[in-house]
């Protein structure tokens, strides 16, 4: 091999300059735990997939096979960074139509996952030493993109109602904060949504701040009561970016998210999208359209909330009838996940390592905490589970956490 | 509604904070030249397409019919950020055997089109203010990638051999220079290839330097003649990148491309992309290894360089037929690009003017230099074309570039 003064690529190899952000980016915490929980007799509420029994295998083939039979050549070329103009106008007017929400599809940008907006939002918003203030706990995957940006995070507490009001006010006051992001509907990973009083309260928080609101409404959909939450952008029109997902009403897997952001916004948006990936994957996009054009979405929700609502109310019975009284827990109104709070001086991690020898994994709560806290919680999935890997799961847990005192 | 004083958040768009990294992230002009060109009686040299014609959809539909149908729960759902473990074998693989290059599975990362890989390593190395070299003129694409993470370009020149490598060892002589981007077949936008002794020359420079080197190897398939070129990591295996695309073989549309890293760039790689986007579009990976699996990649590689040649060839004759002798013109050895050089002092933005004039669009080569110069330069795309277009675009443009004195 021609391999120049091997001696030294060795010892590069020890001295690699990466950039400085690289070093403050959390590793998945999710991930390493769901590499440890890949045996089969383990029953895991660690992880946060959809059920995959509800994934309309049949009608998505029918509408990949539709699109590529009629138009083939044109759905697998190259296609536009701001995304299928189609798609996008499925997209507003069904906030139209769902929450009586004003959104033209140049507001919209598909993106490769919701993951990838706030990607897109750390691009265009956020420099090395900026403010940013986020739930807690916090959404970890939200936590590593931003924190590819170097900003400085406030975590502001949430509490049954949603976000507390009292604590916002005093970090938005305190320094200016470029951008707050949260989950107001079934907040991963607590479950928590937030009551209208508290989506007022807020607006008037903000309103008095120069500070960006960034709603992932990943869960929106997924409400077992179908109640209807108001988005934030009706509250303070050119300041909210709401992010939106097909990932868990339609498939994860196609990796089809989306950002409406006001046009000022949009344009720096689409700058960064085609940066960093020039447009996202149009066959999917034409099989998402295609398939939502064909099929009622509303019939195939309306089945993911009554399964998930059946499977979430199961486990908060085990819970209440199982679990130790000093356990508390959230009851999701959507989503797909509950959250407890150990007493104190517990540490959810040993928990966590107990349960693996009993067979099953559940999520330690810690890396949803920019600030080293939350040692003793945890985050249960259960959208992922049947009701009979739920009883026996929450009965091997339960064991475990009899056996703490 | 119920907006909160509407004067204030009118006033915030016009004070909104973006990221200093915005301001210096340039639009794409090409993207902006080809609204220009949507006009369809406009024949367009000026875009980057792959030949539609040469998209097997016939063998992506029966690829995608049976994923869906055998597996579809699971082609659908959430995947691993690696990407899927069988198409990066295939990579492998295909490095063996076409280059006897010796890469491991773990040392490929499925991406979200090439363009992504980009965004990931600008992530994993480039600290604001650090000092890259790219070519001269060099990718569009990558410009803008990187300059999201504000490094200081260093533009080397590109020679009828490759890149000097007496630039070269001036720039990295005289400061720390994090990484080298280049595309040393075919590259974008002049068609030129790296010969194989500029390659030992540029090893042994990059061998007494610090300096990683990203070789993007979009076009390398696409060599007219299936000359074998070999890859820098050859020469310098534990500092080159590669990066890899099925868009030019397979389908754009699809947007899957690769990263090859050594393993300790590849753990970094791995959390940027998690952070970024989770994972790259796992439906559309099944769909690419099925068919790879089942057809002959090989003979539909072969097809497109024989079409790609015969017009580029015609391109070619018809430059040396038609246009003036003080036009100077690359002779690309493969890929989709010829490179135009107009005497000193002719401004290629207004003969592009005057080309749509007459019904063809080029594209003037400015945005592929950093410094603003290549204001006489010209890029030519032949892949998107027919014969016919060929012959009565250039015949349009060689009407303009006469009437030019």
């Amino acid at each position: 091999m021609n391999r120049l003064s091997p001696e030294k690529t060795q010892e590069d190899r020890q001295l690699r300059h990466f950039a400085r952000r690289m070093a403050k980016t959390p590793k998945s915490f999710i991930r390493e735990i769901l590499k440890v929980t890949e045996d089969p007799s383990v029953i895991s509420f660690a992880g946060g997939l959809p059920n995959p029994a509800l994934i309309d295998v049949e009608g998505i083939s029918r509408a990949a096979a539709t699109v590529l039979s009629k138009d083939g050549s044109t759905v697998l070329q190259y296609s536009t960074t701001e995304g299928y103009l189609p798609l996008r106008q499925f997209i507003a007017d069904r906030y139209r139509r769902r929450l009586g929400l004003s959104v033209s599809p140049d507001e919209i940008l598909i993106t490769n996952g919701s993951q990838q907006c706030l990607d897109l939002a750390g691009k265009v918003f956020i420099d090395t030493g900026d403010h940013i203030a986020i739930e807690r706990p916090g959404y970890l995957g939200a936590i590593q993109a931003f924190s590819l940006y170097e900003p400085v995070f406030h975590p502001i507490n949430l509490n049954e109602n949603g976000l507390d009001p009292v604590m916002l006010q005093q970090v938005l006051g305190s320094q200016p904060v470029k951008l707050f992001y949260g989950i107001p509907n079934s907040q991963n990973p607590s479950g928590i949504t937030y009551t209208d009083d508290c989506r007022r309260e807020l607006a008037a928080v903000f309103g008095k701040a120069d500070t960006l609101f960034i709603e992932d409404d990943a869960y929106g959909e997924l409400n077992f009561f179908r109640k209807i939450r108001s988005s934030m952008r009706e509250f303070l029109p050119d300041r909210t970016i709401i992010t939106g997902s097909f990932s868990k009403i339609l498939a994860p897997g196609m990796r089809l998210g989306w950002i409406v952001a006001p046009p000022d916004i949009m344009d720096q948006l689409v700058i960064a999208k085609q940066a960093s990936d020039l447009h996202s994957n149009y066959l999917s996009q034409r099989i998402a359209y295609q398939y939502l054009d064909q099929q009622n979405i509303d019939d195939h929700i309306s089945t993911i909330c009554r399964v998930y609502k059946t499977q979430c109310d199961l486990m908060i019975d085990l819970i209440q009838e199982k679990f130790p009284d000093t356990v508390r827990h959230t009851i999701p109104e959507g989503g797909m996940f509950i959250w407890l709070t150990l007493p104190e001086g517990i540490s959810s991690l040993e928990v966590f390592e107990n349960a693996l020898l009993r067979g099953v994994a559940v999520l330690p709560g810690t890396p949803f905490y920019t600030d080293g806290s939350g040692g003793n919680t945890i985050r249960l999935n259960f959208s992922n589970s049947t009701e009979e890997k739920i009883k026996t799961g929450m009965e091997r847990f339960a064991a475990v956490l009899s056996s703490l005192r």
